[in-house]
């Protein structure tokens, strides 16, 4: 059903807040709106519903900060949900790479994962900042041959500020989604071919064999398994967070945000300039048979994300919006 | 044949000396004897040989600063060899990570291509820093669903120390390297299928038909095209160098090399002791059928040239011998 967007922010909010405080409620309301309106519906507002819902969340403690460097800080998120804690990351990573040119910053112990990438690293680009951002997950994926899982779902994203819209790409390292596996296994689905293998290292199109088995990379192949590490190395020994891991699941999930600023190297606005040049002349290649038309990474989302802005209402799905209580009246 | 190391060192460093100080001639040097005794027959010294071999090179000027800050160095090559430029600009990103944590050093207006990107990072891995490094070439690989080369090869690396050798991953964005294709055609054989297109878009293993289409992406789908845009926004427009450019032909080399000192999130000993153990699990994970053993990116490599290192001796091809000047008596 679609819902007015403003309807949809006071019922999160209002149900956020039984355990969050009014800001807290607010940064994670605006994360799950934005994967909603920009059509992610994976990483949204489902996020609320099932077993341990997000707003039942009752964190250890508040967000904390274990090291503060000019350049960096690595942040205990205190079980906090990961929405929230990657936003606070966010915010100090843009305003220590304002001041110093650079910063990085590592977020451990959080509530399951940050959701999409490209969320976070647009905020960075539309503050002039290069932001890069690595998430590590619990094992899920091959890697290397093996066929025991040994790396997560490991997302890597990129924003660079343009004279028009950041420019973001956002890339899970396996072929697919762990939660493509559980929608999949949740309504009776084969997943497609090539996308995983079981415990025994057989191919599967069965979500649960898969479970209990590994995700193949994105690429199937070597190169995205060195992905997928390099995201584990940054997002897990880097924060001292876990690895390689799908035994102990203790601070199974690890962030680490850097912002660059380019007046590091060029003037912003040069910088700006030729990030526009760069994707006009990526646009105007002449494409393949079939291809309408060049689509560049976080383009689709974008159109859906304002499209869904100028038109006030967002599309929800009918069970989600019954099981958080929303009338369509 | 195989040769002595210390005769070809001899050899290399008297070639280069026509043109190049003793301190430069010992830079390319150490770098092309690093890629043979590696295995790396295409980044090593065939470079000196055929048309406008390395040790040919005049160039424009000396390597000179364009930007410096305390967290940043952009480089004006003045058409020097790039494993000259890239070297120079590697210890630049070493110097400043180690007094200020973090390091982002651009090289524009080189003389042809870095070679292979684990030597730098390796580089920086050992002097127990992070190091990322991104190099753009010129179009020659089709990306986001078009015919036209938009993106180079446009390789990645990434070097991260641990308590044994460091572990790098050095990996292209395209399906095969460029060099690939010049091979092929000089020995008047065909490339394997699925990696390349004709102008027109088709498949093809011609290479000639290959260098004026397109090479496909290393995934030959969406996100090897996101990476490899990284790349170039990466070693282009943030250097000010060229982008998305098969014409002009103009700056077309560009690198970005960073370094992160660890000790900005955990203290270094405890990263390298995370590291080696991420290393340590993945290396005790079940493999697949007919995989002997799990191999991480640069093992191979590593242990060529720790056996070149020892035996004294590395193997060279005898064209190249040849072209050189190098006899074996």
């Amino acid at each position: 059903m679609k819902i007015p967007i403003d309807s949809l922010r006071a019922t999160l909010h209002q149900l956020l807040s039984v355990n969050f405080s009014p800001e807290q409620s607010e940064k994670i309301t605006e994360y799950l709106l934005w994967a909603d309106m920009s059509g992610n519906k994976t990483q949204g507002i489902i996020k609320m519903t099932g077993i341990g819902p997000l707003q039942n969340i009752v964190p250890e403690h508040e967000v904390s900060v274990l090291r503060d460097t000019k350049l960096s800080q690595l942040i205990d998120a205190g079980k906090n949900p990961a929405p929230l804690s990657a936003q606070i990351a966010t915010e100090v990573a843009i305003s220590k790479a304002k001041e110093h040119g650079f910063a990085i910053v590592g977020v451990k112990n959080t509530f399951s994962s940050n959701g999409a990438q490209a969320f976070y690293v647009e905020k960075i680009a539309k503050e002039n900042l290069i932001g890069i951002m690595c998430s590590r997950s619990p094992a899920s994926a091959a890697g290397f041959g093996t066929i025991d899982p040994i790396f997560g779902t490991n997302p890597i994203g990129f924003g660079f500020p343009t004279n028009d819209a950041p420019l973001v790409f956002d890339a899970a390292t396996s072929a697919m989604t762990f939660y493509g596996l559980v929608l999949a296994k949740a309504r009776g689905e084969q997943i497609p071919e090539n996308m995983a293998i079981d415990h025994d290292g057989n191919p599967t199109t069965d979500p649960t064999a898969a479970m209990s088995g590994a995700l193949l990379s994105f690429d199937r192949s070597y190169k995205g398994s060195g992905f997928a590490m390099v995201v584990e190395m940054m997002a897990g020994p880097l924060i001292g967070g876990a690895w390689v891991d799908n035994v102990s699941q203790t601070e199974e999930w690890g962030t680490v945000i850097m912002a660059i600023d380019p007046e590091l190297l060029v003037d912003i606005d040069e910088f700006k300039a030729n990030a526009s040049d760069l994707i006009a002349k990526v646009k105007s290649a002449r494409t393949a048979e079939g291809v309408e038309a060049v689509r560049l990474p976080g383009e689709n989302g974008r159109k859906l994300y304002e499209a869904a802005l100028a038109s006030g209402q967002v599309e929800i799905d009918d069970v989600i919006a019954k099981e958080l209580g929303i009338r369509n009246d």
